[in-house]
């Protein structure tokens, strides 16, 4: 048979994972916090009078009107795809021919890379100084040297819970000519939005998810906001009808309740900060300071943690040993006993490690 | 600004456009019945012990296991996606590189050649011959000189409602190397689909949906079927997460209720040929033989048509005329009292302009 593959698709490796069955998992930085029982009701009411034999809005103008109203950006300036996931591969359609470079920092999340390998371009990670600090002069000399077409920030950072500034972010907006995506999936745990940005800078791009602090990952629903000159461009290549009515609407309800939805962020920021302080008593394991839903931490015993996690019906998320650094773990901050489990079981591992 | 936009996309144009709001919406081959109410409160109860906040099931087990049972296909030559579109798309980012040849012949589904330059492919529709009778002589000839990647026939095609038949099928897969997409969007309502045919041609790929036949539009449901090998691509260029898990549930309960929502076959092949053989009384028209769940006419009277059901609060179809065809309507079979008044309409139309 003639190989149809492209051959830049050729040594990709599938996603294909069950969901996992754990008792606690803590490995996705999705919410602790299901959607609120009295609105999936509502949800449900809804449905039932929607008629389902038909097309959804192919341009979600009701959610465009709800994400205006809690973003603070005009409708014109807002695309929705079913998750960033697809809103990322909507701007690699868009904007990117093969070949055209993308520069990120490394590690940040993992879905830069595979999506810019799918789109056949050269992905280009600059690496971390020390402490898992950016290496943000390397990062604007990469794109300007290499003419990239985009830049990739994630703020706060996964899985390193690192934070850049408004300083940081004016540096890089002065300093290329690439368009830079700034990836807020986490934002709400921060607090600091780069949004307003977008009105002095045409070539800022920023994602948002309804999957992280509005606990909604099972329903995919991401969005974009930026200038509209290239949120025009996105909508060109956007299947027509890319979000189900299903996700239109509880995307919208959500949103309209977003006051109850995020009253967890500050029980969430505090239990943070708690298990923070706590695992800094530890020895052995180097904290990161976080400003998103999850700890990231380095440290030898990071396997065994995993493990004796794992041996305890517990997810988390671990990362091998590299050439540059030691393994690490990134867990989502859970229920505050959730949370009390993982303390002690970490306790337990390092102190018999001790 | 850097222009950001690649060449092959400046010039598409957004599909951009508000929900259809008409007493009868005939226009999209949506199924004029809702998913039934019964079902609906199934999904919603089952919706309500959902956790929403975790992310879907990567690979839709229970959805691959439905529609093997459906279809015949192992679970392992099955894919899902955000509608065919996506699964269009995700077949584009697997196979298709700049510059790749895709044919299909004209008329037919409009995505085709959308998708199609959003990929930077050189799309090639072979003309029909007369009577819309596709030109396969010239597809298989077309495809083999410009060593095309992919060939796209839609069984029954949209919007002509013609049926390819077994043997023509046949001749293109023993006649070609190219990847052949079979889109049997409609493939319900004519019945004889090709699935049968993956065990033998490796280079067949099947498409369907659950926005025809299943009444589902807005849940935003397709699937391909197809060998391993050509499935297991698609799966590394799909987004980890691609399709919600509201989609995924109610897509299995529609599957396991298949005998109830597919009741409406028989009625709505039964009024087809009924509404065929009334206009076929009237002058001017030239009726269409459809396998398909909508009626494809040509005429010099179509805008006239289209107006006078459009001032009676109808939307159909309308396809203007073009240097090698008349003007054209292509309305779908709606419930038996809105087929009566569509007809009336046209048949008044007719008439006043004999």
């Amino acid at each position: 048979m003639k190989e149809f593959t492209r051959e830049n698709i050729k040594n990709l490796v599938a996603y294909k994972v069950d969901a996992p069955q754990y008792e606690i998992i803590v490995n996705a930085n999705e919410s602790a916090y299901d959607f609120p029982m009295i609105l999936k009701r509502q949800f449900c009411d809804d449905i039932c009078n929607t008629d389902l034999n038909r097309y959804p809005e192919a341009c979600f103008p009701e959610l465009l009107e709800a994400l205006s109203d809690y973003t603070g950006v005009p409708t014109e300036g807002i695309i929705c795809g079913s998750g960033s996931d697809e809103v990322i591969a909507l701007i690699n359609q868009a904007f990117v021919d093969p070949g055209d470079v993308i520069v990120s920092h490394s590690p940040s999340f993992s879905m830069y890379e595979i999506w810019s390998s799918i789109a056949n371009a050269n992905y280009v990670p600059v690496p971390d100084l020390a402490d898992h600090i950016p290496d943000l002069d390397s990062i604007i000399q990469k794109a300007n040297e290499l003419d990239a077409k985009i830049i990739y920030l994630c703020n706060p950072n996964n899985p390193t819970g690192y934070t850049f500034s408004r300083e940081q972010i004016l540096k890089v907006l002065n300093s290329v000519s690439a368009l830079l995506i700034l990836d807020e999936a986490y934002i709400e745990f921060f607090g600091e939005s780069s949004v307003d940005l977008l009105k002095k800078y045409p070539n800022l791009l920023v994602l948002r998810t309804f999957s992280k602090a509005f606990g909604l990952a099972g329903i995919r629903c991401g969005y974009a906001l930026g200038n509209k000159d290239i949120i025009d461009v996105l909508y060109k290549v956007k299947g027509p009808y890319n979000l189900n009515v299903m996700t239109q609407k509880i995307a919208v309800l959500a949103l309209k309740n977003r006051d109850k939805i995020l009253s967890h962020l500050g029980e969430i920021r505090s239990e943070r900060e708690t298990i923070k302080s706590e695992l800094e008593s530890l020895k052995t394991l180097k904290i990161y300071p976080s400003g998103s839903n999850f700890i990231f931490f380095e440290t030898p015993l990071a396997q065994a943690i995993y493990q004796k996690l794992l041996d305890n019906n517990i997810l988390i998320k671990w990362f091998k040993d590299t050439d540059r650094h030691p393994g690490s773990i990134r867990f989502s901050i859970g229920k505050p006993s959730e949370n009390q489990q993982i303390l002690s079981i970490i306790r337990k591992v390092v102190t018999e490690n001790a």
